[in-house]
């Protein structure tokens, strides 16, 4: 390289060619974000982001996310160059199969790496999400004298980010909550996939968000790095949430593709490579050079560090001292430990009760939050009808840190924002809308069940059920739309009783999200649901007389497990012996081992009915072929509850006969083998 | 009613107390909304809004869309008064089963009703593809002498409509294009349904829509219809779209609920609905009341719209005579009628060929385009990837209007326009993004699906088959999640041959949207793909030697048939005889005849394989009980292709393995029952 340029510079550059060397060796991959934002890294981790690369995971480090997760490479590059246990063999295995640098960042996968990213706009609203709980922990353990929780959230945005319509719905809700935890800097390279963003992306959007309260700035050159570190400056110093717009060059010194889509999204090519590096003085020949000025000077991360950290243990060791008990708390939270006894506070209900489970799930939660004060969740402005309200707590709003949150009509920005709380850890967060409307955040509960973030999502309105707003508001796919989702649970408990148990699987899970689907209407409780037995996912609910095997299966979930019950009774009067299965949760029934499924579902019965308001599709898998589905596999209608169940057929005369039906053609299968 | 009222005040307040009779009597709905928003509904159909009752889809009429669904019981209020086909006994039976008036708004129940609105921001982006399309069809057959089509979209959106995400994306967009036909009406009553809007809602809105380019004015009382009709005058005659924010006050007139969000999702309860009545000068026994005169001016629209449409007419035939070539193309396109040969322009290719399906749609896409001139669509920034470009035409931009469509990194604003177009008429859409950003925009997907639009998706990059850029990319539960979806066609072909039958399904249907799910990787092409079986759904792609009863068969789909392919071959050396069934659209597979699918999945072949890079669930429907799936039930990884589909084990060893595993349970139960 030219001798002439200076350390700082040598370290952009630094970047810029490695980003240009790892995307062309994988052959694969984006190297214009990294190689444009080369400056804005440099200056992000040399002298602003407080972390220690030897504990990736130090609690009061600096959070920094890239939204624009195809940028991968550069995080890759910053997290080796400043220490992380991430080396140069790892940069060189870019986008191989079990290399931790995969295409777009994984969270668990490589350390350092805070939330898993790709997927556009999911990275803006995760840096919400820690901005929240950092509040809400700092509010908890914080005092006057101990800071113990006191950090930023950095995140680097593209284009893409912007405009996809999370970002909206997250920028205005940390604009309203005036989270000045954010810093945020925007790529503005004026270069999307497809081509310049002017051809469909001409917002102002400085003014935009100006618009959502948030302080803006605009750097004319992103690639200054005294105009950027004086723009974070200024960011840091601002209580509002901050947006920088930095002017930068995708592809930045590359002679042929800079400012071009070209740099976006392909290697540069192996000659375009080496004409970059001449351009810009370094060696064509060269490959995965780090000069050792810059490596040391990076590495320096490791020290700073480790001060940082040990600052911070020593407060913790004051505060703990002072505060014994709130720093058990803390450990006990932050190890995602539950307080004994904590299930022992779920309600119960008695055979005779009614109650929708909706309510029921209102209040376990309410049981549960006053033995978990960590239990913090809200809705998306259907708190009333979601049941999620924490009694005896106000909403976490601009100057109030408190446990009930209002997230608005925006159910995706309230997954991707739940995504970063839970990351976060120490907390236990919920969040509520109708489950028809698990649709509009569908991409932030895969990526809370690709990461295996412990989410629980409270879905209510779980079908026809819900009477008369209708086909747009009645889910009849989503159950199976959801279980077709790996890593994620579905809970569809079946009375009140049920619906506790759904909260300790809820609530016992560490690996991943669990979403609850409650009913809008009123079941009837049964003694038999009051049971542990429901924990296993599916389980006998109320055998066939005298413990005899039983002619028929009546398999159901929800709020159609009445039906079962209620059509075994019909059935025994015809001296058909009946077994009702409850199945609220395919996901854990399936884990358990064959013997107990065998003993639920006895492989020798083959008469079985499923019985599920919703699309009938995936029943097969413990119907067999001889079973028959009672279901609904079209949309609703506008219409009181029992008037749908009527005429869509989801009855227990239905079931009935879908019971003779199976029964039927048993024996006629039996009658062709015999 | 107080005598001393206008008449204009005594429309106002027919809106307002039929609202709360109809909302009451159904025991359920919003009377908030169309209490607050009176004036402005009063002064749109009185005064601005061109429409002819009698004749709802007279083809230049304005659209007005309520993109707050919940409000519903204002526009039935509206289509009453106005004169359309919805009686007062309709009004009368809101939310009733089988009644023309659900709970929200059904395009192709109610006459009128121009788009399914609900879940909320759906109806802004539609208006957004009604302007779009009326563009486009101005553009082709507006000449400069005659006008054919030449109208506005009205809408009136709420406070949710405006924190989803959707109204971000799709109003970005409208600013980019400059879509001056849009006059949207901003309800903003400062309440939602958890209570007042500034408790998470706190954008300076009409700031943010000056940031898209909108033209945008405030009405400081929405209930002053002067002002109103002011407002919308001055966003009638400015070139950009327009956004007017008008205080309102929801609920309006009711003394305890008015401002509060009571009133908002729940009946105001009898004593309320008299209290109201009396405190506006009505007779609180009165229920449904219009009074003569309201009715009588209001049923004026049916003279005014007559005359509209007989002017209309008048010019479309002095227009047809001038041009009747165009005349016959306008009639057979607004019909939905194709030209005839259309479908042998479809490419075919030879066995040996290799092509990825995304390539070969895009192929079709281009063929199809010389001789469908209303075909239009594009992608959310991936043209490339998703080869949804058509050759020798630009970009639809500000100011020239064209077939290529850039929809920005907006997925939901994408699927939420094109059903706006769809539902326009006259033409035929696409939209592009990966398989796995479906998810964006599911809930659109889903209203296409509800409403029956014809909508072609083109989702390409439809498995672990893309690579390196990792499982946030990688689609395997979307399969299934799509299939879960009542009336959406998932069309997934096998290869470059099955892609053209794919796009003749996707052309061919009318009565709802057909998604494509293309591969990013090259595939064979086969010879037995180019058969007209194909458009059956499933089809036996390669048989049994011999015609004899095939041992096993083998049931795949897209990139996948080529596994099934090798692995009957691999078969046959063992002395195996299997079948090659190729499935690409269960929908319309499981629409066949018994025959038919009983000629294709004979019911005594109990030895099945299916193989799709996807999540197994639902493939027991075509299993049975003894069949095996090859599949893949967890998130991928990123690496080259080829190495995820050996480290996954989507292969031909898989494959064959498989077949001999499921011969062996077929052997063992027929042991067990001989």
């Amino acid at each position: 390289m030219s001798p002439s340029t200076s350390l700082e510079q040598r370290c952009i550059d630094t970047i810029r060619t490695l980003a240009m060397d790892i995307v062309q060796k994988a052959n694969s991959g984006h190297p214009g974000l990294p190689m444009g934002c080369s400056a804005i890294a440099h200056v992000l981790w040399s002298k602003h982001l407080r972390y220690h690369p030897r504990n990736p995971l130090w609690p009061n480090r600096d959070r920094f996310v890239l939204s624009a997760g195809h940028g991968s490479a550069l995080l890759y590059i910053m997290l080796h160059l400043t220490g992380y246990d991430l080396p140069m063999s790892e940069l060189q295995r870019f986008r191989q199969l079990h290399s931790r640098t995969p295409g777009h960042p994984e969270h668990g996968l490589t350390p350092g790496v805070e939330a898993t990213t790709g997927p556009l706009g999911q990275g803006f609203a995760n840096g919400v999400g820690f901005a929240l709980a950092k509040r809400l922990l700092a509010d908890r353990f914080n005092t006057a004298e101990h800071h113990l929780v006191d950090h930023r959230v950095y995140a680097i945005v593209s284009d893409g980010d912007l405009m996809e319509g999370i970002s909206h719905e997250a920028a205005s809700l940390a604009g309203h909550l005036g989270l000045g935890e954010l810093v945020y800097v925007y790529d503005d390279n004026h270069i999307s996939l497809d081509g310049p963003t002017e051809d469909t992306f001409t917002d102002d959007t400085l003014r935009r968000f100006d618009a959502y309260g948030w302080h803006t700035q605009r750097v004319a050159d992103g690639h200054d790095p005294a105009a950027v570190d004086a723009a974070l400056e200024a960011a840091k110093s601002d209580p509002r949430p901050s947006l920088i717009a930095c002017r930068t060059h995708i592809g930045y010194g590359s002679p042929h593709k800079q400012d071009t889509a070209k740099a976006h999204g392909s290697p540069l090519g192996e000659d375009e490579v080496r004409l970059t590096k001449q351009a810009i003085g370094w060696d064509p020949d060269a490959h995965f050079f780090i000069p050792d000025d810059v490596l040391t000077f990076y590495r320096q991360a490791l020290d700073k560090g480790a001060c940082l950290e040990q600052e911070w243990d020593a407060l913790v060791r004051a505060w703990s001292d002072q505060n014994p008990e709130l720093a058990r708390v803390w450990e006990r939270e932050r190890a995602g430990e539950l307080p004994k006894g904590w299930a022992e506070s779920l309600p119960r209900w008695e055979a005779g009760d009614s109650q929708s489970t909706r309510v029921a799930s209102g209040q376990a939660i309410n049981a549960l939050a006053t033995i978990l004060p960590n239990l913090v969740g809200g809705s998306a402005d259907l708190k009333s009808s979601n049941e999620t309200w924490i009694d005896g707590h106000g909403y976490f709003e601009p100057g109030h840190v408190d446990r009930n949150l209002a997230f608005g009509v925006r159910e995706h920005a309230m997954c991707g924002v739940l995504n970063g709380m839970g990351l976060y850890g120490g907390l236990e967060v919920f969040g509520g809308t109708f489950l028809c409307f698990s649709d509009y955040a569908r991409p932030s509960i895969r990526l809370a069940s690709l990461t295996g973030i412990p989410v629980i999502y409270v879905f209510t309105h779980d079908s026809i059920g819900l009477g008369e707003d209708g086909p747009t508001h009645q889910p009849v796919e989503h159950h199976m739309a959801l279980r077709a989702m790996p890593n994620l649970w579905v809970v569809r408990p079946g009375d009140a009783n049920e619906t506790s148990y759904a909260w300790r699987m809820a609530l016992g899970r560490r690996d991943g999200p669990v979403l609850l689907e409650l009913s809008r209407q009123k079941l009837p409780v049964f003694t038999e649901t009051a049971d542990d037995a429901v924990l296993n996912g599916g389980y006998v609910m109320r055998d066939a007389p005298e413990g005899l095997l039983p002619d028929v299966l009546l398999i159901a979930t929800g709020s159609e497990l009445q039906l079962a019950v209620a059509a075994q009774a019909r059935l025994a009067e015809e001296g058909v012996r009946a077994r009702v299965v409850s199945l609220p949760c395919w996901e854990v029934f399936d884990r358990q081992d064959e013997a107990y499924r065998h003993h639920v579902l006895p492989p020798d019965v083959l008469a079985r009915v499923s019985v599920e308001a919703g699309v009938t599709q995936g029943w097969e898998r413990y119907l067999g072929t001889q079973g028959v589905a009672v279901g609904i596999d079209h949309y609703g209608a506008s219409a009181p509850e029992k008037a749908l169940y009527q005429y869509f057929n989801i009855t227990t005369d239905h079931v009935v006969e879908a019971a003779r039906q199976s029964l039927a053609r048993t024996r006629a299968a039996a009658g062709l083998t015999a």
